[in-house]
């Protein structure tokens, strides 16, 4: 039995249009419904016919779903909802695919105030952005993790995750802040260091721009990646795990100091000491079959 | 007519092993001779058979050569030329492949005083180590960068850049400074920040290790691969462009203390800016060719 028949995807980019091509993919008898406020987007989401139907509206969208998942950026989350409010089937349940949850709990809960809402966060993406960038397989064995508030329905949780099962990806289960408190270091921590680092070499005068492009297969050119991820995603992700995003922040300064400190007294032990240690995390990442075990990502060499 | 006829490699890690099958498949009438310090290393370089000749000694691996390339750390450079300096032949040019090159232009001319020495850096690697890393594509559609002091014979350097042309690398030729300031902000500080993180991800004590490595598709795993190289390797790097990598840390430091600002006062257009202009970087490595166009880099997604 499939855990949802009537599911309703609100924003069509990256996640919303991966969610269809895998649900399309795996439970091809689920009725689909997209909408995106950007009506060239939804015109893009027809002519892929990644839906049975794209509304024109996401009132019209929600009317007849028994999920409906938010893909929207987490600064837009709130007034999306509202949008659909007043069209909401009482039974629906209500998820997101947000990278920071706290916020997310708090916008939804405030503009549903009697939907069954089920937080959920699959930790996958490419740094390509909009309705042609999805593909049906970028959640097959990463992990989708749920952030139900106490006293949510505990059926209702299940049938989200096996709606994610049927994706492909693993669940975890975790209370909001703990989830945005472990994604502000795998995950916003990182693309802040490389949306820096980028700008940094940018700006440089003595170097100029051809030469950071010329060499950047030296180790720069992999910050680059997710450096190109989607702007108003990331400025959302920012501003709303503020606090969790600052305190990791303070941590890596200081690790960065101590090596500052190092490099500058010559303290080669001390740098030999790290850079061993970290290629044991690495090892485990692969292991686990979070990333690619062939070298340099398996980038294909000709 | 080849560049040269007879080539010695000294150190058979990743590069070494790669210069040699390199030089095997695209000018298979070389005479190759290769030694590493290591018995075990030379064990398995005879076994991989990528030498006509695996030396016994330093000494014994030049006395015929015409080039003899330096694949050894930057910080071991000095040494491995003094132990072959008694028997390097005067009409012999000796380049190597140090990933700084003002340090090392000094070490080598120290060692060798009155060598022909053109020292080359091919601005290319994969985050794996030792003999049985090596490819023979690893240089392809690479950079290499020649930096000759001032006086260097042309014709001396116009063979080495041929040598490198053959192996199917680009190359271009600037001043040993300029070269460390340059690869400090394309390839030195990107592998320090990379270090670091690692570092205060492996450190958190309420995120577990097994966290950190469930969900690090979420942007951490891109910079553990460059956390997995060689830690002896990076550790003289630092040591040896000391200055120009503490001045690019300076920088990013600054520019990762305005982020810090924007997200603690909200400033969303700031992050959003930023974020808009670090996307023409990654837009123009790839025009260039120095990174996979697919989305993710190539990875797999099954």
């Amino acid at each position: 039995m499939l855990p949802f028949a009537r599911v309703t995807i609100i924003g069509i980019g990256l996640i919303g249009s991966s969610i269809a091509r895998a649900t399309r993919a795996a439970m091809p008898s689920v009725a689909l419904t997209g909408y995106d406020a950007d009506p060239e987007v939804r015109e893009i989401a027809e002519r892929l016919d990644m839906f049975d139907d794209v509304a024109s509206s996401s009132g019209a969208a929600v009317i007849d779903a028994d999920l409906v998942i938010l893909c929207v950026p987490v600064g837009a989350m709130e007034a999306a909802a509202r949008e659909f409010a007043a069209e909401l089937p009482a039974e629906a349940v209500v998820s997101d695919v947000g990278s920071c949850k706290a916020e997310v709990v708090r916008a939804l809960a405030s503009a549903l105030p009697n939907a069954t809402i089920v937080p959920a966060h699959p930790v996958a993406g490419t740094e390509r952005s909009g309705p042609e960038a999805g593909f049906a397989t970028l959640f097959h064995k990463r992990w989708c993790i749920l952030t139900p508030p106490e006293g949510t329905d505990a059926l209702a949780v299940e049938r989200v995750a096996e709606f994610w099962r049927r994706l492909g990806a693993e669940i975890e289960t975790m209370a909001p802040d703990h989830h945005d408190r472990v994604l502000a270091i795998t995950s916003h921590l990182p693309h802040l260091i490389a949306y820096t680092i980028v700008g940094t070499a940018s700006d440089m005068e003595e170097v100029t721009q051809s030469e950071v492009i010329k060499y950047s297969a030296g180790g720069f050119r992999d910050f680059t990646r997710i450096a190109a991820s989607d702007p108003t995603m990331w400025r959302d992700v920012f501003l709303a795990n503020r606090e969790a995003v600052l305190d990791m922040l303070q941590r890596f300064s200081e690790d960065l100091s101590a090596l500052q400190r190092a490099i500058r007294w010559g303290k080669g032990d001390e740098l030999f000491d790290l850079f061993t240690k970290t290629r044991a995390v690495r090892r485990g990442i692969i292991e686990q079959g979070q990333d690619d075990p062939a070298p340099d990502f398996g980038r294909t060499h000709e």
